[in-house]
């Protein structure tokens, strides 16, 4: 099977134009079938600052409301999306960006929470496989912004983490499949206070020790569940680390490398 | 060859809500390969008021600087691209959204004018036919926003109407090619004041023998030279009327059918 990267970058990169500008190029340069999924940043607020439309937040997550989804989708799928498209397009990678609207490439639905209303924020059912094979196949390398919809005309504001688990677990079967989430720490870290503590290596029974252990702080506990189920769904390793240090990642020198041995 | 149809539909119906679902309602039942253009609305230049983004209009062109790229990329690539997306794939059409960026199916360079800076305005430079033709061979409908690049990692606004042109050109030896421009009149008028007055059929004889009677108004010569250079450049056809009439459009029932003969 051919090997397929799978990389999702978050707002810290997003938000820093040299850093993202050096990602991109670094991203360009790497030599096998590859997809990138990005988040937002801070744009998407200021812009909601400028509109006057107030943000909710409710532990972390935004609130989508009509107005603000209207926000997310110029943002992430409109100027984020196209802007890192002809950065790359200029490395000489021939990306196509997409929503999950484009192609029916991601199904969602709307969440369903008993007390809460999280508003216009999709929830993903399914991610079909062909069209990325597809566009894989010509050489193109898909850019998804954190968009979906649910084939009844609504798009929905989803979580880029999950868009990228989603796709690795969906392509899984036909590609070697890499999973790189980057975040703005070096690893996952034995003692979160010290950068130089990343563990190199994590497989399951590892990651139950150090848990049982309280060692693994509990804001990566569900990064690291969603690692393991990638794995358990077909994906052959998980990466986190920096974007800045991609091909150290992808390497194996820096970041932590989850993956079932 | 198998037939396609490329339709132009510009801002008159991308601000109506419902004219616009109707339209696309209409566009996804029709039953051959299809490309959808789209211009841009009056959302854009909503939103650079509440952005206190001053708009610069010469010779009724928006000036683009660099603020007001922003905006268009926002508005057209994002919210107008992906809802129009959104509700093909609700009405049953596989519609995947594009930009000239993504898979740098359209390159265009910065305008050059002896005089004026129109900034980050595009000229299409060459439509590449085979990301097109791939997608269309695997059912999917091609929704393409007036914004452009220049393969070194400048996006750029762009005409819809020459995007919609250009594209026919480009496809018009792949495709029994048609092209309809639809705007807010009937079709080509006799009697600019009189919407009965459509010219039913037009070819290059007739269009020279009105021009010199001068029964053709100013502001139409450039979409019919726009219109008989397509034809000259493999276009099977160019039909001009109304959105909400695609269906007579295509029957022949409406509008003006321009061709050879």
């Amino acid at each position: 099977m051919d090997k397929l990267i799978i990389i999702k970058i978050g707002g810290n990169i997003i938000d820093d134009e040299n850093k993202l500008l050096l990602f991109l190029k670094n991203f360009a340069a790497i030599d096998t079938h590859k997809i990138l999924v990005h988040g937002g940043g801070k744009l998407a607020t200021r812009l909601a600052g400028q509109m006057n439309t107030p943000q909710q937040l409710v532990d972390g997550r935004r609130i989508t409301d009509a107005e603000t989804l209207k926000i997310v989708t110029m943002v992430y799928a409109g100027y984020i999306n196209k802007n890192i498209v002809a950065q790359l397009q200029a490395n000489g990678c021939n990306a196509i960006g997409l929503t999950g609207a484009d192609g029916n490439a991601i199904l969602a639905h709307k969440r369903v929470h008993p007390t809460m209303d999280y508003g216009f924020v999709g929830d993903v059912d399914a991610v079909h496989a062909s069209l990325l094979t597809t566009l894989l196949g010509q050489g193109l390398c898909p850019v998804l912004s954190p968009i979906t919809h649910d084939k009844k005309g609504q798009l929905l504001n989803t979580n880029a983490d999950t868009i990228a688990q989603e796709t690795a677990k969906a392509l899984g079967s036909f590609y070697d499949t890499e999973l790189i989430y980057s975040f703005e720490k070096n690893g996952v870290l034995l003692d979160i206070d010290n950068e130089n503590s990343v563990i190199k290596k994590l497989n399951l029974a590892y990651y139950r020790e150090l848990k049982n252990e309280g060692k693994i702080f509990a804001g990566m506990i569900p990064k690291l569940d969603n690692a393991f189920s990638a794995l358990q769904n077909g994906v052959k390793k998980v990466i986190i680390g920096k974007a800045e240090e991609i091909q150290l990642l992808l390497s194996g020198d820096k970041g932590t490398s989850i993956s079932h041995d």
